[in-house]
């Protein structure tokens, strides 16, 4: 490949818009940017979530420099434990990234074996042909960064998730000097988060939700409970000093939100009070309207901290009149449901509950259409290329990119696989690689066949029917059986009737092969088209109904 | 039960807000209001949807005077059906209503066992001791009404779901007049449609969708698809009225919004200008920027019309660049998903698409904040039930109804089964009916048994796993077998090492019993405990696990 050439190939789920993961080639050094996971959609049951197919990578392991991430989210850092037994490559990323990295990989027993390296913002490293360097952005998690990197074939810029916030919580506000500058440097492509493109006007500051922490804890006569993202270190710090001005103490429940304020509060990302820290225990000898839990649950996780308060199963905590709850984040797509039934539970109980259809508890992280517009005037980019979002997503940057005086070629929309061609100044999607999607399933990684998923929807819908039956191996008759075991069908105990006429059923079929006609294959057919014929007759339903025939 | 008492109860899904019936009862007379039927949750695997379970009504058969149907929406009428064989009694609505009820019937093939009557609002029907009157209300179908009772307890008012529209397109404005007499007249109780407390101010009339559709069309350059619930007859008014004013004929796709639209515009309530309406073999005939395609598929149903054009799957449709579709809805919650996928879909094969995130595509049939407060104002109840919304509402309805003036004791949340009785001016909750969740699943009505549904979750999430042996009857030792068969589990011609060492646990388990103990039980005990405990340690998954043992 042309000595100044840069390709750039996202990776993730295939068929997906390839936010989880970047691989930036040139000449002989490849440096990937983010390994994060995807949570599945509801079609693919029974699996954990979704990693990058790194095949690509794995091919050309010798010329991978090192994997660079932009902020500690999963869908930029979940990946890690899947791929670095397989990729040794070094990992950089800023303080409070590596903080999070560190207690993922630590949890899995991989942190002895990794190479982890610790970087600011302003910083420059060096990768053969690409140097990187880093730049602060305002995300709904501190720390995060965006990259400016220097190659042969001119300057990439990524954006990492970012919005425009003027008055973040810690992190100091967007280094607008250094952008500008970069629309002054001639940015040949710009990667940019686009998935809040479909929202007018700006997104608004972090610091607004900690009004409504305060105007809710200015009325609240008994405890407050908040839920957030364990990520959301700024949400969390808010709702710290806001209890601390109410004269509040604060217990941590969950998890995963412990470990994240550890390590926040250990690299001074998260301010405490003295003494505002409690246990769950001291909280229990304070008076209700001096006490605030900070708990895991904004998504009505089944087993997180609020849905178990919220079904009266949490060990510690039950819900009295007077608590009030506050869900201090918006549904993922595809919790709806889960986050809808907890609010009502929670509401059941005697709780006042504050989301977000009332009060302003949460404001997203990502840019909206002027903040996009904005990034877009500021580098100046020869060509956008839109991230993190979905298909709908990227053609709507495309359009909004055009009132930003864009043209549409170029904005180049790139799905998972696509390789990305920049040099000498112009940048086109050259073709494609083969990429499949990696499913997470218990310990089992790697391709979960379509087959299982399909036989997984099918079973979810009608269940299971079992027909086993023994068959003289020279006679062909019938030794013993047949047996008819089902799940997920009918309540068999209320069945008897159906269940004794499909017996009867398959016994027919049995009689009715061809007398000579003995091939194993054969009446297995013959069983399953004749009980499948028959439960859909008497039921309308179409369990899937397995056959096993022994010959003795 | 005392002469001047009224009882009424919700019926609905066990554990349901009871938003698809009321049973009326004063002294021997009964009067149903409504028969719906409720989408499953996402965790009622397979289950269609769910019906009223009426008990109740069949011991009380001889009492049960008739159903009054407040408008012709799924969760008001979807349940006939499956109610009208076993309840022979007359069902009154209004003219679209009853037009709706019977092509549904007809579908069934049960038209011709049934009592239909049509009433016109204003109409007294006299139920013995409960006189019904029906009131106009504007809703999201033309011919909705609300319900005044006039009982021995004194009036009972039921708005039915309803919106103050200041300008509907059909139908006439709410009958203000009305409403204000009832609140000179002592109103006992007023059950109140809630869904939309959430929202405060007015909802928008149903008008402002036709403004949109204008501007979308006034740019359109190809052919317009619009996508709307197909009994929203106001809303395809909309639509033909535009496209007509834009010189464009209108194709109507899918099998129920055809029967809807024929039946609108048999009973008048659907104007077309004179040649509007053509085929879908005619509008080939025609320019793309001559033609307007009406669909089903708002909700992204796998095998709806939008769907189809979606995937480039429909027979006689296909998309080309410059295609417009207008998504007329939001997504009901738990379609949120094939929505958006839809979505996606259709801007992958080059449509601009205009959904709610972009445009004013929808407006909500239901009263919000402010409306919600101008009825409880102009009929001022002595007591007020909330209904149709989830808890939430309910809770958040006896917080705003406090605003308007009602104290928090004259709100009564009932819940499927709860018992109102009202009596001389007086009401509350009294106790509970025992109500079951009728569940349909093809032809098999009734008692899905919760066992049935948590064996499809199993099935779901990891599959299942079938191990069959023979055993000899006397010494107990394996004469065939094992043999393993697995569904939705691993794709098993990638796992032939894992079966075969699971066949290897089985044998070993077999052979490790006790000697002397032949029992069947225990045999399947034994294998499903080792090899499930073998299966979980090598995969982490846990496949249901069924063992056949045959004795020979």
């Amino acid at each position: 490949m042309s000595k100044n050439k840069v390709k750039i190939i996202p990776l993730g789920g295939a068929g997906e818009i390839g936010k989880n993961m970047l691989v930036v080639e040139c000449r002989d050094d490849i440096v990937v940017i983010d390994a994060g996971l995807k949570f599945p959609n509801e079609e693919m049951l029974g699996i954990d979530f979704i990693i990058p197919d790194i095949s690509y990578l794995l091919e050309r392991k010798d010329r991978v420099r090192g994997i660079v991430i932009t902020h500690g989210h999963e869908d930029h850092i979940g990946a890690l434990p899947y791929i670095l037994p397989e990729l040794k490559v070094p990992v950089y990323s800023t303080r409070l990234t590596n903080g999070i990295i560190k207690v993922k990989l630590k949890e899995r027993g991989l942190l002895h074996d990794t190479d982890l390296h610790c970087v600011e913002p302003g910083d420059v490293l060096s990768f053969g042909s690409i140097e990187v360097v880093f730049f602060r952005v305002n995300h709904s998690i501190p720390d995060a960064v965006g990259l400016i990197m220097n190659t042969p074939a001119g300057l990439i810029v990524h954006t990492g998730d970012f919005k425009f916030d003027k008055t973040p919580i810690e992190a100091p506000p967007t280094d607008f000097d250094q952008l500008v500058n970069l629309g002054l440097s001639n940015v040949v492509a710009l990667f940019c988060d686009c998935v809040r493109v479909e929202l007018h006007g700006s997104t608004p500051s972090e610091r607004i939700v900690g009004d409504t922490f305060d105007a809710v804890m200015s009325d609240a006569t008994g405890r407050v409970i908040i839920t957030t993202f364990a990520s959301n270190i700024s949400r969390i710090q808010q709702a710290i000093y806001t209890a601390h001005n109410h004269g509040r103490k604060v217990a941590i429940i969950g998890r995963s939100l412990e470990s994240n304020v550890n390590v926040a509060i250990d690299l001074g990302f998260l301010v405490v009070p003295d003494d505002t820290l409690i246990s769950l225990a001291q909280a229990k000898n304070l008076r209700n309207d001096q006490v605030v839990f900070i708990t895991t649950g904004s998504q009505g996780e089944p087993t997180s901290v609020l849905s178990r308060i919220a079904t009266n199963d949490h060990k510690q905590i039950r819900l009295v009149p007077g608590d009030t709850v506050i869900i201090s984040a918006t549904p993922v797509p595809g919790n709806e449901e889960t986050v809808s039934r907890t609010i009502d539970n929670l509401f059941r109980l005697g709780a006042k509950v504050v989301y977000d259809a009332i009060m302003t508890v949460h404001v997203s992280g990502h840019a909206s259409r002027d903040e996009l517009k904005l990034m877009l005037q500021l580098v100046q980019p020869q060509y956008c290329i839109p991230l993190h979002g979905e298909y709908r997503h990227m053609v709507l940057f495309r359009e909004m990119a055009g009132e930003a005086g864009i043209a549409p070629e170029q904005v180049l929309l790139a799905e998972v696989g696509d390789i990305l061609e920049f040099n000498q100044g112009s940048g086109r999607i050259a073709r494609r690689v083969q990429v499949g999607s990696v499913l997470v399933d218990g310990v089992m990684v790697g391709e979960v066949a379509r087959v299982v998923l399909r036989d997984r929807q099918h079973l979810s819908r009608d269940g299971v029917v079992i027909v086993v039956v023994a068959l003289d191996r020279q006679s062909g008759e019938l030794v013993s059986g047949p047996d008819i075991v089902s799940r997920g069908f009918v309540y068999m105990r209320e069945a008897d009737e159906l269940i004794e006429k499909a017996k009867e059923n398959v016994r027919r079929a049995i009689v009715s092969r061809n007398g000579s006609e003995l091939e194993y294959g054969f009446a297995v057919q013959k069983i399953k088209e004749s009980l499948g014929k028959f439960i859909f007759d008497k039921t309308r339903r179409r369990p899937m109904i397995l056959t096993v025939v022994t010959e003795i």
